[in-house]
Parts: C-alpha cells; sequence; structure tokens
C-alpha cells in the first residue's frame, strides 16, 4: 500500500474571502490526489482546508492548541487535543512531510520556521517574505494558485528538487 | 452528528498472547460500538487493538514517540509523529474520553496517572494494582474481560458513574 | 568542575505537617550535599523541599505547569513555566538524575512510572506502593527517613546499585 | 524582592566573530543589570552569551533540546534537559518576559514568531526582516547595539511601549 502524504495546511484563524477560498480550493485538491490534511484544527484558513478536503472525500486531522476536542472545527475528522497552546504548532510540522502556508501571521510564521529549521519543505502562497540584511531567504517555496501549491508540495513530498 | 467517543487502550509494546487476544477482542468491540481508538502506535498490545479494531471496520489513531510515521503499527489509520518519546503519553491520554489499561509495564502507569490526575476515567484488566499505606487505591475501574472493558468504558465515557 | 547532581524532589501540593517536615529536610540534606534541588514549583511538597533546600544555601529549579514564573513557590530560585499542565510531569524528571518521590498522588505516579520507563532511579518515602498480580514491583527504593532518602538517591546518581 | 526579569537571547549556534561579540556583550549587560538570561543552552549566540553574562556575575538557564544535561555549554548554570528538539523554542520563549533576537537562522525565527504570537516583545539586532506583500511587519523592535537591545528589552519588560 503506498504511503499517504500528509500535507499541513497552515494559515491564520481569520482571512478575508479571497484567502478562504483559496484554502478550501487547497483542500480540494489535497484530497482529491490523495493526500492527508493536516492543520491546527480551528478557523480561518484551518476550518477552509479542512471544507474543501471533505467535500472531496478526503480525510482531516487538526492538531488543537486548547484541551477540547470539541472546539476543532466541523471538517475535522481526527482532532487531537493537546493543551499546549501555541507550542502544538511544532507537532502540526511533525506531522506532515509537506507545508503549504496561506497567507498567515505569527503562528503561521512559526510553522515555517520550524518547518524549514527541520529541513521539511514549504510551499507559500502570499505568505511571509523573508530576508537577511535585505537578502530575500530562499527557503519559501513561492507559488500563486491553488494548483500550483498542490502541485508542488506533493512533489516535494516525494522528493523532487525545490 | 453525535459526538465519536474516543478511548485510549494503553499497554505494553511487547505481551503474551492471552494479553494481545484480549487488546484484539476489546478493539474489536470498541469499533463494533463506533468509538475510535486512540493508542501509542507501535507494537504489542498497541498493535493488537488496532487490528481489531480495523477488522471491525473502526477508525484508529497512533500517537508515536518517535518522528517517524513509519514507526506506526500497520493497523494505525493515523499516525501522529511527535517526537516527544514517553512524554507522548499524556497526549495520548489527552486525546481520550476513557482509558483502558490491558496489563502494561511503567508507560502504562504513567498513562494511568496522568489520566486519574486529571479526572479521566480508567478501566483496567489484569494491569496495576496501587496502594498507599497498604490501602488499594480506588481510581482504577477494574473488570475481567474485553466486554467488560468496552462497556465501563463507553458508559464512563458517557458519565455514567464508576 | 565536578558535575552538580539534579535531584527531582516529587510529592503533592497538599500534605499533612509530618509529610511537609519531612520534604523540608530531604532538601536541606540535599543542599547541604551540594546537589540541585528540581522540582514541580508549587506548593505543599514542592514548597516544602525548596524551602530545605534555600535554607542550605542551595539552588532550587521549579518547572511549572502554568505560564506564569509568578506561580512558583517563594523559595524557586529559577521558575520556567511550561504552560504544559500536568504533562510537564515529563519535563520534571528529565532535568534529574534521580527522584525522590514523597508521599504524593496521582501527579507523583505519574512521575515515579516516567522516571521508571526510562531507567531513572527513583527512592520513595511513603509513596505509591505498586504490584502486579499481587506481586509488589521492586522499582522502588523505599527508605522511611529524609537521611537514608539522600543517601541512596545520591548514591543512586553516581551509579550505585539499586 | 523585586522579581528578577527574564530575558531570552536567541540566536544560531554558529555565527561569525562579530556576531558572538555583540551576543556576549548582550549578556555582560543584562548580567549587570540584574537580569537572567535564558536560551537554547547550546554554542554559538546561545553560548557567547552566556559567557558574557557569567563574566558579569549573572545567572543563566539552558533549555536544550535534548536529553542529556551535558550538551550544554560551559557557562549556562541550570540546564534543562527536554528531549524536545526544536519544539522546545516555545519553552524559551515561555521562560523569558521578553525576547532578544540576534542574528540568527530559522530556530531563531520560529523564536521570534513564537513571541510575537503571544504578545511578548521582540528586540531584533542584524536579525530576520519580516514584511507580507512588501510591506515591512511592524513586530521586532529594531536597534544596533548591545547596549540599545539590553535597554529597550528590559523597558519592554518593564511595560514601556515599544
Amino acid at each position: 500500500m503506498p504511503r499517504t502524504v500528509h500535507v499541513a495546511v497552515v494559515g491564520a484563524g481569520s482571512a478575508d474571502a479571497a484567502t478562504l477560498q483559496l484554502a478550501e480550493n487547497v483542500g480540494r485538491l489535497l484530497a482529491s490526489a490523495g493526500a492527508l490534511v493536516v492543520c491546527g484544527g480551528l478557523g480561518g484558513v484551518m476550518e477552509a482546508v479542512c471544507r474543501g478536503a471533505k467535500t472531496a472525500g478526503g480525510t482531516t486531522l487538526g492538531i488543537l492548541p486548547g484541551l477540547d476536542r470539541d472546539e476543532a472545527n466541523a471538517w475535522v475528522d481526527v482532532a487531537i487535543p493537546t493543551g499546549f497552546g501555541e507550542a502544538r504548532n511544532a507537532l502540526v510540522v511533525r506531522a506532515a512531510d509537506v507545508v503549504i502556508a496561506i497567507g498567515g501571521e505569527y503562528g503561521t510564521l512559526s510553522e515555517i520556521a520550524l518547518a524549514l529549521k527541520t529541513g521539511k519543505p514549504v510551499v507559500g502562497i502570499e505568505t511571509w517574505e523573508l530576508a537577511k540584511k535585505g537578502v530575500p531567504a530562499s527557503g519559501i517555496v513561492r507559488v500563486s494558485t491553488a494548483e500550483d501549491a498542490v502541485t508542488r508540495a506533493l512533489g516535494l513530498a516525494r522528493g523532487e528538487p525545490a
């Protein structure tokens, strides 16, 4: 049996309509490709990507900051209440083969950083831009559509070069 | 939609044939009752309970000590690699509404203790006996069959008195 | 420079006067022997052992369940707020070379279990009694005085046989 | 007794001589001001800041990624082996009132992000530059000298506005 690819989709707990639509499309495409969606389990981008995945028949995993499984959004299949607060972001990253960042605030930035720190590929859509001494960092594979995000993420998960 | 009950089944990574059969029966009965099985994801009792659950069409969640999803046994549907070693035992307990302990060594004892510390019910079959100053502690609901373990665990998860 | 021995002293957040006196004596003797005291940082046995250690000029480390350093008792030198709740018990154990358990409830039991699971010695005074199928477990080195607890703990930390 | 300010100093495990000198100066100035230095406990910037703090008579706390206290650099007074890998970065941030970032790689970026996510002030010297859609983010208080870093960090810890 081929190994199911796990893709973490990270983004803010609230976002504008265009970003949510993007996240939903990413979720739908990931599920259609047979990937499992991992996320932080709450609202906003996390909810949108789960909704997309479920409408395409996929499986969703929510790794929650709190202790109550009921804080998961309605589209999470398996909810893991950690009680670790934002420290659970490390677990979201560890649960995945590759990370897709959509927009996002500082929590998303921590997930991008933890992934890159541990050599896990990150695909970004309209997300954080990083630089040191004015020189942009090359860690995030930047794309602009849901289709490209999913194609690149699945390729990177298979070991294709960034 | 009724909330799916999550039951952690904890026990040793290696066990005798009778204990493994007991664990498999517990897994099968939990899945038949619609419960999701949570465990530490490795071998022994963890593998047996997952095998039982899957043969009855259930869903299994393995919260792993290491960083590699592939260390999960073959019957785990969703594997969470934590990298936390035995500290992941707290997450196994937090992911569940009730804990069933089958036999077990010190790791199992830590899960029993963490559950009781946080007010989560524990059902035990041939597991640790606890006492203070010669007086047995009453925390663990002791049963002797897989059927009783599952019936009591599901009752406790619904809020029935111990 | 010789390595400072780190000794975790674990016990309940509230305890009777005799137990608190015992804990204070253990703290005083550990500090007099040059050991650093690690604990969960709160009240009861944790506070008494820190008070004893500080009155003998020692150093105390409190690994807290919450996020606020101010929840540490007044005798903690260095407080680590983890926000992990009872999951921080694994960190208390990991910070130490040896564990002394004094009385205690389920939190203490989890620390005993996590220590023994990872091969770390545990010395117990009037603490949990463990058995399987009626046969007492041999993991805890049982003593009855503060002096014996400290002597055995420091010996075990140096690698002496249990 | 006034509360001791805890300042996390975060930066890379290896760095050029100028960055290490900067970190050592920051450590010295923090200790002179009575602050406790928290860090990840390893080499590079972590070691330099501890060395600076110790030469000025301060106290240093190292929250380690591994399980072995001996992986701490020689200037760490109290070493906490977490075994959590880069997930310990959340604990470094939680242990502090304010964070000073010096240069740094992705691990440092995760600490900056986790601090800002939880409303903890971050002072940066020659560290990551963050932007969204070309607009620089304002989260990091940027300074260029060790003196300014320490003055601003201690002010922010006292509640002065950024």
